[in-house]
């Protein structure tokens, strides 16, 4: 595993908990904080791979379950895995799809075996396990495989995330044992919900098991965003300094910053993506929604702030215009700008943790992105 | 005019009425015969402009009625006309709309002085005359604008076509007349449906008017085909060998093929980029669609001659994929793929005619795409 997975801190925050580090995979080498484009059908909605080269993305996200039901893991483990498959040979981290399995699919049976459900695409019954998620994983090649997990609701009683936090851990210890590929790192991916000795149970045993990362999972599903950012203190003091942390789900500038200074390395979202399709797109001054008839006439970029290719080619009443229209340009510029954003804003939080001026952007972000969280 | 268009014939087949030539334009010079992507929105559906540029295209087509009803001509003009309002510095030729008048409006009134019709988006009514038309084309600042004619649909009766014609002659000269700007040309457009007095009435009053260019219009509008090559034999003994020669609406590639061999020069077509959104390509060996069930487990390329970049990255099976999911890069890729077969057919009939081989290529096409015509 060494020699696939390494993971090294190479400066630290001064002010915060913030870290910089170098995190080698079969893949290349992702300099973290980082923020991971989603690809959940094998392809990061309306970007072509050597668009996601040029803005400068070293890993991407894919899923599991989706592509476990379409098309189909046989067809890309032919293809040479999913790297093949969908043309891209940067590094991929892929989710399990336990939220999947727990949000999309009707009819599901959850045991302490693993869940029996049925696909949204077709009816078909499905029987996934620690050990057959792993086996779907290791097919897929993704240099990160994300642990079989039970992904909770918000509001739940305290009850239910004990049980779902217990059987996360359980399936977190089949997981490892039946998985085998040296060439693709397993993270574990502590649950628990916004209860701390939920949250310090589980982050205590999957620290015992000694994963090389760690993802943090059933978060920004609805609660209080102080309450998130307490988890976070929390594992900040449960996880070990030396392993990466993926706050999984969450790419609001804000709270992908807010996050980074209590010690987060990786990110993804589908919200810059998916807003972008909507003609909603983030800017240096706030979320700006290009869709507004006030934009008719505006011949300035979606952000001046921006050098994104975008920006330099492109103006608000054009983009305006081609959603109107219903163009399929329209998405994939909004998306471009979109991705380049929260890619910079990755950048920038690097570059600001090595020069000791992280506090400035995460007061930058407060004061611009802050009225529109919670 | 000379200064800003030029038109040379530089080599011709002596099997064939096929030419190549060199046609000059404000915005760079474009070898003949060739295809012109169709990008009546401001945008060539779902391509960016850099990409065409990567493909090789050196003239688009855009549409003055539709620019004008959305997003409107004073957005245009105010972004430095078409070109900088999209991001495209090379040619663009407008057409009018006369064909999307008669096609697409309701409850239109046509008098010999122009068209009064309710847009097909908001129900605003608008009245379009020879030189309102003008007005909106030297607005949008295309390298090339088509006089606004009356287009007929096929069947239609003798007397009717010859009205049509009388006043497709008629506005041509208003067209002419009110014409102003030296740094666009202006091509004349013939009509006449199938018949040959009509055509030769039209295409004769035309050369007379002496225009830069001359498009062939109301043809593949659901004519047999052989009627529609008599029209282009009459139109070649007819129109002067020196100036180019554009059909329009035609870009199916026996068509085209068939077209360049009676001496036309000029091609624009939405189908391989509509096509294309419905997984349906063009390849060496005929149509294909992607979505075909039997192409689940095919990891060969769309098209295994084509060296485009989709075939050189991509498979039918990741393809097909990506139609049954709907992603928006299952478009991308199919349009991308068909306008490189289109631009390459003509750098193919560029070729060929240059090197005596031009039958071969016609005959190949005939083989290949004999059947799904007609
Ligand atoms: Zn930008
Ligand atoms: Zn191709």
């Amino acid at each position: 595993m060494k020699d696939f997975f390494n993971y090294e801190v190479i400066a630290e925050c001064p002010h915060t908990r913030a870290r910089v580090a170098r995190m080698s995979t079969p893949h290349g080498i992702i300099e973290t904080p980082c923020f991971m484009p989603v690809g959940t059908q094998a392809t990061v909605k309306a970007m072509a791979p050597f668009e996601l080269e040029m803005l400068g993305a070293r890993i991407i996200l894919s899923n599991a379950y989706h592509l476990y039901l379409r098309p189909g893991v046989d067809i890309i483990e032919k293809a040479g895995g999913l790297h093949g498959f969908m043309g891209w040979d940067r590094a991929i981290l892929t989710d399990s799809g336990g939220f999947q399995v727990f949000s999309l699919a009707s009819l599901r049976n959850v045991s302490d075996d693993g869940v029996e459900f049925q696909s949204y695409l077709d009816g078909s019954r499905h029987f996934l396990t620690p050990a057959s998620v792993m086996a779907v994983e290791e097919s897929l090649g993704s240099d990160i495989a994300m642990c079989f997990d039970e992904c909770t609701s918000y509001p739940i009683s305290e009850e239910d995330a004990r049980r779902a936090t217990l059987r996360t851990i359980r399936w977190a210890m089949l997981c490892k044992q039946s998985h085998s590929r040296p060439d693709q790192a397993l993270f574990g991916i502590i649950q628990g919900s916004v209860f701390p000795e939920l949250r310090r149970l589980c982050g205590e045993a999957l620290v015992d098991m000694d994963f090389p990362g760690y993802g943090i999972g059933g978060l920004a599903v609805g609660e209080p965003k102080r309450m998130m950012y307490d988890v976070l203190e929390l594992m900040d003091q449960l996880l070990p300094r030396s392993k990466p942390r993926y706050l999984m789900g969450v790419g609001h500038p804000l709270d992908m910053v807010e996050a980074i200074a209590l010690g987060v390395d990786m990110f993804d979202c589908v919200l810059p993506t998916r807003n972008a399709r909507n003609g909603s797109v983030l800017t240096s001054r706030g979320m700006l929604n290009v869709r507004r008839q006030e934009l008719k006439d505006d011949l300035s970029p979606l952000d001046p702030k921006c050098n994104c290719y975008v920006c330099k080619n492109f103006s608000r009443a054009y983009i305006r215009h081609l959603h109107k229209a219903g163009e399929i340009l329209a998405s994939r510029l909004c998306t471009w700008h979109n991705l380049h954003f929260m890619l910079e804003l990755a950048r920038e939080a690097r570059r600001t943790i090595m020069d000791g001026s992280f506090p400035q952007l995460l007061e930058y972000c407060r004061k611009v992105f802050g009225d529109e969280t919670d």
